[in-house]
């Protein structure tokens, strides 16, 4: 059985150009970049490179790029890191947020800090009334994310910005979705942080980035042998950073292609979903161009889920990251979603390898499972 | 010209066994691990079969071993987990641990916690004298490294299990050089927490992690999509973590035959360097086979090692974690060793790849080097 893989925003495979350029670093001595012999020079010389490429993929200096073991520690770093710098503040974030920025926040209001909830509307976009309800004056860091993973609901980042610098605040966001899927600019932006994952756009796992500007100070979350310009301690995952690396600037050069190519596909599933019956969340507004997130009344996700993976598609049920949890998606309880519809929701995220031919034979496929689970629940009733 | 690498305390190449395990997980696509369809189920497989590998060499339960970034992750998340679930209390930890234990106890003492340390003997060694000296009740993590990444000096680590039991503090050992050079097992040291490093032992940089017994309660350095038990978010490294399982298992099967011959070139080596005037540190107390710390009086370290690395030798001057730091050995100068002599501190570390022609090759050369560098400065004199 040909297997269809839907989940590009769970994880993706790591480029054959990317793998290349990784093996010199995985087959032969490589030295610890801080050592310094030629094995250790060698290494740091391929770590600058990486982060030359990583900075000219966002518009950002190479001296704001701190690489980090992925996307997850990079948000974890920027909360924690902004929040030590200045006690028993408070850390305002939008109420769709990751786990791992939302949950950081949470273990430090158990610590003396504080935390505001920016709530999204009904379609998932941060409203301008919602800046305006947060009253807290000591603010210490502010994040909203750039693209979100379920919906792919795309946010106007200068809102973040804005509001940010009124309160003399860190401005953040998490662009490990948006990233790779739509220009992300850093220098344009106007924000101090940025996290970034190389997993998502076809770089290996175990990596990814927080860009800081220079403005911005901030405590380690992990210290030792001072590496990162101290921020980031540890020894430098090579293979790993060259990867991503390469995988930014191919990412770079494809993507308005890429964009075009995953936009097609999108329309014409969200044409057939809604034909079926399917309610497309947040359908009308800015959101990524590979991102539906979908469900149909009274059919339960994870049974779908279930069905259409014994078929060969792998899709996800609310996000990847979350979903060893079996609580309807917190985003989609965010937007005021019903319960029982947001319990049917499945993620279709197109990735580079995917055709038209995969979506018009999933939308095939779907029919008929739609057909037999509605069958079983007719009998049931 | 052939180039010879001592340097394998700072970081080792892949095993090639272990590389070829790797390789299906960096050629084709992977789910994400949390992901419900069949790519996420063969990821969560992989991951688990390494768990196994991992505890079975270190003989520990597979549910005490949570993945981490690495070495200096795994390290900086006991600290800090055991000191967040214990408000103001006292970490207590010897004076010549890694800067990756050290420096996050450090940047505690600014946020209302306490250190002490337990200091060294001239040998390097912890005596029994150092635990009598920590008067203080409220401690919540003592830690004391295995073995010691400059010197290879051993510690007794039943008496860090003893003294923490009395205090009822979470005992831990930075094991991250012990492992794979000496046995080490979990069960038998009767502590609580331990750390290792996979790229130490001959696998892929990036992973590590933290064997935790289940007495210890601690709080999550990374927090998020609730990965490893919810003590380590973030999506996995599927194909380093299945690397290091790997490594773990290479590195059980041939720890006796590689000791023999680690020790064999130790002494050899050690023979020659005392021949031609070196001191060697430690000398006297147990340490791994394959790492010999010295010094040649009135002769820079860095000089030296410049010297070698150009005739193809790469050595290692104080720990390469922090050789980027122009200042002399801690380690050295924690055991009162002499500040000038310390300044000449320089480290070969044996690893599976080096014979005892790259040993007297070494010596060869060396004989010259100093020559040269004696006639230097007896000019500039």
């Amino acid at each position: 059985m040909q297997k269809v893989y839907f989940d590009h925003n769970a994880t993706t495979a790591i480029d054959k150009k990317v793998l290349s350029v990784m093996m010199p670093y995985l087959e032969t001595q490589q030295g610890n970049p801080t050592s310094q012999h030629s094995f250790g020079r060698h290494a740091r010389t391929a770590i600058e490179e990486a982060r030359e490429q990583v900075a000219l993929a966002i518009h950002a200096h190479p001296s704001e790029v701190i690489f980090t073991s992925g996307g997850t520690e990079a948000n974890n770093m920027i909360v924690h890191g902004a929040a030590i710098k200045n006690p028993q503040s408070t850390l305002v974030r939008s109420n769709i947020e990751h786990p791992c920025v939302a949950r950081p926040m949470e273990a430090l209001t158990h610590q003396g800090w504080h935390q505001d909830l920016l709530k999204v509307n009904h379609d998932g976009v941060i409203p301008d009334e919602a800046y305006k309800s947060i009253t807290a004056d000591n603010i210490s860091l502010v994040s909203v994310m750039l693209a979100n993973n379920e919906t792919g609901v795309i946010q106007e980042v200068s809102r973040l910005s804005d509001f940010a610098k009124g309160k003399k605040a860190i401005s953040h966001t998490d662009a490990v979705q948006a990233f790779g899927k739509m220009e992300v600019r850093f220098d344009e932006l106007e924000i101090d942080a940025m996290t970034l994952s190389s997993h998502k756009i076809y770089g290996p796992q175990g990596v990814g980035a927080l860009i800081l500007n220079k403005r911005s100070d901030i405590e380690p979350l992990i210290y030792g042998g001072g590496q990162e310009k101290n921020l980031r301690s540890g020894t430098e995952n090579i293979a790993a950073i060259v990867g991503f690396g390469k995988a930014c600037e191919l990412i770079s050069e494809s993507l308005k292609e890429s964009s075009m190519r995953s936009r097609e596909l999108q329309t014409t599933l969200e044409f057939h979903l809604k034909t079926l019956g399917a309610e497309i969340f947040s359908e009308k507004v800015k959101r990524l161009s590979n991102t539906t997130f979908f469900a149909f009344k009274d059919i339960e996700g994870s049974t779908l889920l279930t069905a259409l993976d014994k078929k060969g598609f792998a899709i996800a049920s609310g996000s990847a990251c979350s979903s060893v949890n079996k609580e309807p998606s917190h985003v989609l309880l965010a937007m005021g979603i019903d319960e029982d519809l947001a319990r049917g929701a499945l993620r279709i995220s197109f990735g580079n390898q995917n055709t038209i031919n995969d979506v018009t034979s999933f939308i095939e496929t779907l029919k008929k499972e739609l057909q037999t689970l509605k069958q079983l629940t007719a009998i049931a009733a």
